[in-house]
């Protein structure tokens, strides 16, 4: 198990089981320097925004293009659990994509190089991660024991070797690191310079801050907790979108006995957001997380929720009872919640074997 | 906090505060290649086996050296609960120091380098791990936000950032990696050529294999939980020292609200010990890390449990309640567990403000 080939993955692996979703307001000609890695793939854009706004995908990419009059157009009623001015609304392409794995990334993101100078394949090291085991029950000093030349470090119980199947890869950023609008503002000079040549799994109880920059994931194990929330226009909150589906998302795989992934890859992120703007978006953020990690800290699922949707069902339960009193907006959100899972089943119609996959 | 300024560490910081305790049976020319690093700190050397051979030390080193007899001398029918002819022998010499921090180390292991070509200051690394807080509550995906460079991301609460005291350094090991005699005889060749630049904290509630080979540790917190165990000749097992110590003190961290951080600083392990040989010592110990490891992962100490050494007197009482059936050396275990602590707090008479460390 540990030392598993990965020789054989090339420059586009596995590329009929991946569909990359982009949410823009704008052209993507960042597109042109990923054209050695994605450019096989198959891209789903969501457009942001003005629909009429034309949006310029660079020439020799096969793409389907998702503007708000269309998301309105196939998700009648239910177009309402999808953000509106804001990256949130690329959950959408997750629903409508029909492939195995997602990967996301922001149109401000670029290549980043290793430090020997290569670029840096995401996609490759996403589909390596992915296709690995995770190690969520006890700690790997020498971390992932999958990787070509290293392996499990003495101590570690031979019946745990085998791991669980990840589900989610969380990939890092060079140059603008993710930080708050209060930490920009302190540091407006801090540039994460530090490639740290690592990839571990976060232990099983364990919640950390998911990042949609430069993220993949398993859709059939948890396409359904892949839910970005109810964030910007007409929403008192914004850029807390990726953090409720990584919370979220980090529980279901903890109930149904999946991994999740941090570290390599790197992508390079151009340019910081203003943190004045940052700020006036995220403040309510900012203070709702003192009580939004604890409430998924303490969220304990019952036997029953057995698959991702109906895990994250629960979830909306029990965000509309423990979370309402720190804001009304919580009781909108579980509402978005639900619509989201109904919406999710109609464009993914259970099939007869999905008990299995929790197995 | 982030950003903890830590230039006035120079190459021999916090000497008055550190004690390097060595467990040895031969010559310790091996610190020759130390000077740099290690000449302006004290040694307490841990002879083990035949007390009859003199161990040379390098000239310049200042030391106290203590042989099977001085054990005897010093602990009477105590020194039972210290191993023989095995490296957990170190521990009487955690037992003896009257210092804050203790560092440890084996004497085949060398001065490594970083990647930039630069030696690497094992003891300068270890006290900025301990001098800057933890973060077991929330994993920081850009690892330790109290390093330079770097600060908590985007999604981290900012009611976690103070993080807690840190208790335990745990430090890698370039060339030779610390794997157990199945992994050894599968693959003699692996060496660990890979410099991960990062230092996290294991979160709360998880487990890891501690090794002994690069280790530091506050025993002002938690030395009494850092003992190593009952293992060598005339115990049935050997090469789980380190282990018992690291899950132990673990759970007294958990349980005190301490943290614990593994990865910087790498030394260079220079030679693999015979993996038949390993595995005659360890092959008792594969078979009930099975068992040791769910019974630390499930140990629940009580409220009164605020000590370090009540803690410990606890888990001794877990173990022979719970691992007894899985072999009768647990219950012998358990007694010397008990021994130790009575041996420790004989040597270390509790201070008046003790209850304060926990607090």
């Amino acid at each position: 198990m540990a030392g598993y080939n990965l020789e054989g993955i090339k420059a586009a692996p596995l590329k009929d089981d991946v569909d990359i979703v982009i949410p823009t307001i704008r052209s993507l000609d960042f597109l042109e320097q990923w054209r050695p890695f994605l450019q096989h793939y198959h891209l789903i854009i969501v457009q942001d925004g003005d629909p009429s706004i034309k949006i310029k995908v660079p020439e020799g990419y096969d793409y389907e293009l998702y503007n708000r009059n269309d998301i309105n157009r196939i998700l009648g009623p239910r177009a309402n659990c999808i953000s509106y001015k804001d990256g949130g609304c690329r959950c959408f392409g997750f629903m409508v994509s029909k492939k195995k794995y997602i990967y996301t990334i922001d149109d401000d993101c670029f290549v980043a190089k290793d430090p020997s100078g290569k670029e840096i394949n995401v996609i490759a090291q996403h589909i390596k991660n992915l296709e690995t085991p995770s190690t969520p029950h006890y700690f790997n000093t020498l971390y992932d024991p999958f990787r070509e030349g290293t392996d499990f470090v003495r101590g570690y119980p031979f019946s745990l070797r085998e791991g669980v199947q990840t589900a989610i890869s969380h990939g890092l950023w060079l140059n603008i690191p993710d930080y708050d609008a209060p930490t920009q503002l302190v540091k407006p000079r801090e540039r994460n310079t530090r490639y740290v040549d690592a990839v571990m799994t976060i232990p099983k109880g364990v919640l950390y801050p998911m990042c949609g920059m430069n993220l993949a994931f398993n859709r059939e194990l948890v396409g359904p907790a892949m839910y970005f929330g109810l964030m910007g226009e007409g929403q008192p909150i914004s850029r807390y979108d990726d953090m409720w589906a990584g919370w979220a998302a980090k529980v279901v795989c903890d109930q149904l006995g999946f991994g999740v992934k941090t570290g390599l890859p790197y992508l390079w992120h151009s340019k910081a957001s203003n943190p004045f703007v940052n700020l006036k978006k995220e403040h309510k953020g900012l203070h709702w997380q003192e009580d939004m990690v604890p409430f998924f800290q303490n969220l304990c699922l019952s036997k029953e929720s057995d698959t991702a949707a109906k895990c994250y069902m629960e979830i909306s339960k029990m965000t509309k009872e423990k979370l309402t009193k720190v804001d009304p907006y919580f009781e909108k959100l579980a509402d978005a919640m639900v619509t989201w899972i109904e919406a999710w089943e109609e464009l993914n119609p259970p099939v007869k074997n999905e008990a299995f996959v929790g197995a």
